[in-house]
């Protein structure tokens, strides 16, 4: 593989809440997002979903309380914990999850993405 | 968990080639780490180690090429790739890996920190 670049990476895509797969370690997927507005409430039975944020302010509402990630930051939802994005017009994140996990978990809403059509960039 | 800053907790340590844990997601461990100069020739027999600069020049030797990373350019060597990173003064890196990987492989060096001597910050 060569090196990438991510701000690079981001250049290449304009649509939202469309992840895009930039590398692979260990069986998980180096994604990268952009995002405006909210997503869906969804979560993850098995795995942990680890945001950092490049660009922006992306909100990780959970039940209990809000994750506001301005770039530079990042969080670990675990795996089981209901979470609904929301993110500053042009954000730019990154999620770092095993490779088998649904984009809105078991939640199929129209935005959802399913894992296979989530495309390498 | 409370949201991680990124820089705000380089900042909190100086030593080079001493790996600091900043958060966990999948029995995958968060690691950010300084270094200059060169670390030591190695490689992780069954772990992938993701590799993310975020200041300075991290030059990941390996046997064939040189991968030389700016900030914000990332790089995955493969299990059983042989590696020696070489940094130039004060440069800030993320390494994502298994809880379990150790430090510089198998070989045992005066500049090898134990998985079970890696602290949280």
């Amino acid at each position: 593989m060569s090196k990438i670049n991510i701000n690079e990476k981001f250049s290449l895509f304009t649509k939202e809440w469309t992840p895009k797969i930039i590398a692979e370690s260990n069986g998980q997927l180096v994604k990268i997002a952009k995002g405006s507005g909210e997503l869906v409430w969804h979560h993850h039975e098995n795995e942990d979903e680890l945001f950092i944020v490049f660009k922006g302010v992306l909100t990780l509402q959970l039940r209990d309380k809000n994750i506001v990630l301005n770039a530079g930051e990042m969080y670990v939802v675990p795996k089981g914990v209901e979470h609904c994005p929301l993110a500053e017009p042009d954000t730019h994140f990154m999620m770092i999850e095993p490779a088998n996990t649904a984009h809105t978990g078991i939640l199929e809403s129209e935005v959802t993405i399913s894992a296979d059509k989530q495309e390498w960039i």
